[in-house]
C-alpha cells in the first residue's frame, strides 16, 4: 500500500468521526501561522490548534517569500486575521546548503537552472528576524503590529521566541 | 491575552509531554502534502499525520506556485520524498474573487498594484488538475509518478479524489 493510500484510509476514519461541518470560513482565533514544512514540526500539537482556529502557511524553511506575502494579504484582507506567528526550527534542512550550491547541483543534473532562489539561510534567529522584516516592509499586508517569530526545538519540543534586535 | 500568547501556553504543555526528540530529518512516510491554508482543513487529523511523517506545504488555495515547486524540489532532492498529495477544499475563499478584482481593490486602497497574482480559481476540480499539471510540467521536481489530488469537503469531513481527465 502506498503512503497516499494509507492517508486515504485515515481520512475515512476522520470523516466517520467528523462533527465540525458548520465552522465559518474566517479563522476563529484571527491568526495566521507561517511555519517550515518540516515533518517534525506539527503546528496543531505544538500550538494547540483545532479545526477552524487559524490559517497555516508552510513552505521549505518557513521563509517569507512572495507566495507567503500573497497568502498573508488574502488572510488579513479577506478573512480578517490580525496576528502573525512565524515558526522556524532547529536542525532545519535549509541550514545544510547554499542557494548557489543547490542551483548548481540541479543544473548539473537537469541541464536547466531553477528560476527561483532556494532561500537557504545560515543563522536561524537571523532568518526569523529577516522574515519578520519582510512582512513589516510589505505594503500589501495591512496589519503588522502583531508579528512574532519563534524557533521550535525539534530536540526538546520547546518553542523559543526570537526577540527583535 | 492575545491569540499568540495562548499559543505559547499550549506550546509549554506540548513541550512538557514531548517524547520525540530523536526523529530524523527526512520524512518517515516519504511524502509531501500540498494543502490550502484554510483553518478548517487540518491535515494532521484528516490524513492521520504524526510528527516525523511528511512534509506539509500550505498557502492560500493550495495552489502550485513557484514557491511550492521550490519546496517540492527541496523535499524530493534533499529529503527523499516520492509521493505528493494535493488537498483543495469546498467553500474555499479563492472561489469568491478574481485576480483582477483583488488587485484592483488593493490598488484602490494602497495605491500600489501587487506584483503577484492572487491565484483565484472558479472550479475546484479543475484547479486540482491544474496543480497536478504544474507539478508534472516542472523540470526541477524529479519524481512525478505518484501525484494525486483531492478535494476535502468541509461540510462532511470527507476527502474525495479528483481523477485526471
Amino acid at each position: 500500500m502506498s503512503t497516499t493510500d494509507g492517508f486515504l484510509a485515515n481520512a475515512e476514519r476522520y470523516a466517520a468521526g467528523f462533527g465540525k461541518g458548520d465552522l465559518p470560513l474566517p479563522p476563529a482565533k484571527g491568526a495566521a501561522v507561517v511555519a517550515c514544512m518540516d515533518a517534525r514540526l506539527n503546528p496543531y500539537g505544538l500550538l494547540g490548534l483545532s479545526e477552524g482556529d487559524a490559517h497555516v502557511i508552510r513552505n521549505a524553511g518557513g521563509v517569507v517569500t512572495a507566495d507567503v506575502r500573497r497568502s498573508l494579504a488574502i488572510s488579513q484582507r479577506l478573512l480578517g486575521t490580525r496576528e502573525i506567528v512565524l515558526v522556524h526550527h532547529t536542525d532545519c534542512g535549509m541550514l545544510t546548503f547554499t542557494d548557489d550550491g543547490f542551483k548548481a547541483a540541479v543544473q548539473d543534473e537537469v541541464g536547466l537552472k531553477p528560476d527561483w532562489s532556494a532561500e537557504a539561510f545560515t543563522d536561524l534567529d537571523q532568518d526569523v528576524r529577516q522574515s519578520i522584516g519582510r512582512i513589516k516592509a510589505d505594503p500589501f499586508i495591512p496589519h503588522t503590529g502583531a508579528v512574532r517569530g519563534f524557533v521550535y526545538e525539534v530536540e526538546t519540543g520547546r518553542l523559543r521566541e526570537v526577540k527583535p534586535r
